[in-house]
């Protein structure tokens, strides 16, 4: 496997910030250094110096000019002496959720709190993002760090309504298609452009060995559909499945160190046939596989009778468990209907169950759904889940746009990440149609940071503004590079920018020399 | 100029609906035919038809077989007729409003009400959408019909908050790039992918000209901004413009036929310098010149001044006027503020002034504004501007993705619209940084008519769920074909396809055969 697999960003140097609590925790920074603002009072040249941005960085040591990068041996092994730490003083338990129950401060809870306060400390920006609360958040289950003891590699982040909206991205073979070093490759490339964390959702061959290579070489948590691998071991027999083999699955996942499990234990037997009127039925992949076992079998599925001895044994890895959605609606027509209401209730009553014995969960939601809908799903998502954090897709917000639902999924992901969901599943522009490739991925990622992002603008989340307001200081003022280098994609905008005429010109692009709105504007201020 | 403009959309025909007020008129749709249903039942195949579904179709004479067409020519004078029998019955008026408000129904009112009404009439959907219901939007200044009675080639649109979201499409060269042919081609080519009108912004070389092969091809209305050829008249220097000038420009362009002017007469000397402290200044091109004319010559604008006169010479060719927001913000700090608000209350003074005239009107918004700042934009546009029509530039919902901004911006007009702005200005992916390209023209054009047509959902437009509904039975029922030629861009949904392995294969490209939930939902419903 190739190994040059090293990340960089223009005009950008990696920082890393120092625990305070726990001083060996070092928290990793990308700095985006700005030119000065140039100008000529009197004949004379006057230079103001323009601060440093801080920039949330999910590269991990990727970006790191000083760091070996070995495919081969995987990333260094960050939460190691933390882990170690822990299970000498305390022999019983590894949950985060444990820790903050007692009001005990993690390490990870810790660098999660510096993480999320980017340019605040530097800028004097208040925020309610203390160590305390964060430890909080976890104990009364309003925010998830999922942090198996087995990936260590990890880099911790906090999923939570009172947080930065994070992202993932779904990678992951099927049997048609790509080999292990592209998932890799993909695995990579998204933490580069900015995924929060990662499913590798692969039901092809070599799963096992395509989630290694994935989880020895990811800087971000990794999540699973379990049902999946299970389904290779009956040869694609759902009626085959059973708890024994699902939980032989689970325990090899949590040994490997997967760090969230998508498990669709929300689906009472009771309630499949609501979906039968559906104009797209069941559009989950473990939906429709649990749902077709509970009718050939006539009885409740497996994952929802075992869900106390599925919290047993993620308990003893921390591993974060995400409600799966299998009655999800997949078209515009199919939005918050009964099926899918049903299934959010169950979820609702599995919430406790979970946080009883400190597993840490979240819920994931729709899906298709247009926009006058949307705030119903996520007011509901509160109550019936007690606040366990909203995990969506999309939601989609039309059905009419194949090749570009990456858009019409931005759009839906934004609003409900204003209304409170924490963490957004990507799209990809190929969604309903292909796998994605790597250009995929990136639009796929950028398209639902801007949504993030978006969504925390509204928000207003501690600094979130810090940034756009440093981009379009430096738009003002004709300083391209610092425009570009604090954008999503610097690389895109660089691209788009040499497309034009006027590389380096002191004026836009789009309205040229004589037609520059800012140009003339700068020529108001100064009179 | 080579002439191989024809359009064609997959599986689809040109049909056309006559008029009954008016039965001369003939309102051109798409109609796409599906495959039926097919099933097995005890070993027999059943067949299910399909219903047809209607398309709005802003692709004019280009779309149509049998239609000769001849880019040196022009398209055919399809509202001649009208236009001349107005005339030759009342020799005072031209404009739709005056019509409007003695409760005369033109043919373009009938026109729209029937283009508004896709497949209402075919599958028995209830509409309020009558002539008589378009005849009084456009006599109360809620909607806006804009049509030069010297651009008899365009048909008939309504802009307007009670009926179907439209799209704007910028095209025009400038100083430093592309040539007339391209731009007639740019404009085409939005015409086929769905721009409802389309501005001309050019400000180069052969201004004149390239208005006129625009003008003379394009089938949906025009618009300009006649600022920047007054400009190009007095060599770029603002202060040098004077209300002659200006008013010269806009006879020869209401002359040529353009539908709706651009015109920033809402900037007020007073309110400059609110703008002063702004972190991005004045980001409008009119607004900005406009502005510097007001402050070296130390008064009023020409345009405010001379706004009485500006409505008697519109008036005489019903050429609608969309007041500039000269002072949008620019960015997410500048939202909202003392500058842009101030000129929206000046704009609502204006509207008044237009109406009594019978000068249809609209309004145009931002630009940059975070989600939770959106809402109170259209709620003062509403109050302050007496209902007239809102057309915003997005708005943009962060500052910091460049080279993605189609996406900011269909963010915030998804929102926007559903909120009840009537038109949307699309914004490409090279916003800020060059020109766009076709491709771009395309990807813009593409991401705001699918925020349009989601704004439509949300307002539950009737009939507007149509289409959805249509393309998830086909996705679910794998008529693959049938979902691509009902999609927004059924070339790229059938490109990215190709790239799976599965092509006309009976389960989900994304999920490979053994673990397609759409296949696996068939079964349970079978059963």
């Amino acid at each position: 496997m190739k190994s040059n697999f090293k990340i960089s960003y223009p005009g950008s140097e990696k920082v890393y910030v120092q625990g305070t609590i726990h001083p060996e925790i070092k928290v990793g920074m990308r700095k985006v250094n700005q030119m000065p603002t140039v100008s000529i009072k009197n004949g004379e040249r006057i230079e103001m110096p323009n601060p440093s941005i801080y920039i949330y960085d999910t590269s991990g040591p990727y970006s790191d000019d000083h760091a070996t990068i070995d495919i081969e041996k995987g990333l260094p092994h960050l939460r190691e002496p933390w882990i170690r730490q822990r299970a000498e003083n305390d022999k019983e338990n590894v949950c985060q959720m444990y820790y903050a129950k007692q009001g005990i401060i993690t390490p990870e809870m810790e660098y999660v709190s510096i993480r999320e306060n980017m340019n605040c400390k530097e800028l004097g920006i208040e925020t309610h993002i203390t160590p305390e609360f964060v430890c909080k958040e976890v104990a009364e289950g309003r925010a998830v760090i999922p942090a198996n003891i087995n990936h260590p590699e990890s880099e911790p982040m906090i999923i939570g309504r009172n947080f930065l909206t994070k992202i993932n991205t779904n990678i992951g073979n099927s049997a048609t298609s790509s080999s292990i070093e592209e998932e890799v490759e993909k695995a990579i490339w998204s933490s580069k452009w900015g995924g929060d964390t990662l499913m590798d959702l692969s039901t092809g061959p070599n799963i096992h060995e395509t989630r290694e290579w994935i989880l020895r070489n990811s800087p971000v948590p990794v999540g699973t559909v379990p049902i999946y691998q299970a389904m290779e071991k009956v040869n694609g027999k759902a009626e085959d499945l059973n708890w024994e083999i699902f939980r032989d699955i689970l325990i090899e996942q949590c040994e490997q160190g997967v760090d969230y499990f998508t498990i669709h234990c929300g689906i009472r037997l009771k309630n499949i046939m609501l979906a039968a009127n559906r104009l797209t039925g069941i559009v989950s992949r473990g939906g429709s596989i649990i749902s077709r076992w509970c009718q050939i079998h006539q009885k409740e599925s497996f994952l929802y009778e075992h869900f106390d001895d599925i919290c047993d044994i993620v308990a003893r890895y921390d591993v974060a468990l995400s409600l799966g959605d299998g009655l999800r609606p997949g078209s515009i027509h199919d939005a918050n209907d009964e099926a899918q209401f049903a299934e959010l209730d169950t979820m609702g009553g599995l919430v406790e169950k979970a946080w009883a014995k400190n597993v840490q969960v979240f819920i994931e939601g729709p899906g298709h759904v247009p926009m006058h809908k949307i705030k119903e799903n996520m007011e509901r998502q509160i109550e019936k889940c007690h606040n366990a954090p909203f995990y969506t897709l999309g939601p989609l917000v039309t059905d009419i746009a194949p090749g570009y639902d990456h858009i019409t999924s931005a759009i839906g992901a934004a609003q409900i990440g204003w209304l409170g969901t924490a963490m957004l599943c990507y799209v990809t522009p190929k969604e309903h149609l292909a796998l994605p490739d790597k250009e995929d991925v990136r639009n796929g990622v950028i398209a639902f940071k801007l949504a993030a992002h978006a969504a925390d603008l509204a928000k207003q989340h501690p600094g979130a503004i810090v940034r756009d307001n440093a981009l379009s200081k430096a738009r003002y003022e004709f300083r391209w590079k610092d425009q570009f280098n604090l954008s999503l994609d610097p690389e895109k905008a660089l691209e788009y920018y040499k497309t034009s005429n006027n590389v380096g010109g002191k004026y836009c692009t789009m309205c040229g020399p004589n037609f520059c709105a800012m140009k003339i504007s700068h020529t108001l201020c100064d009179e």
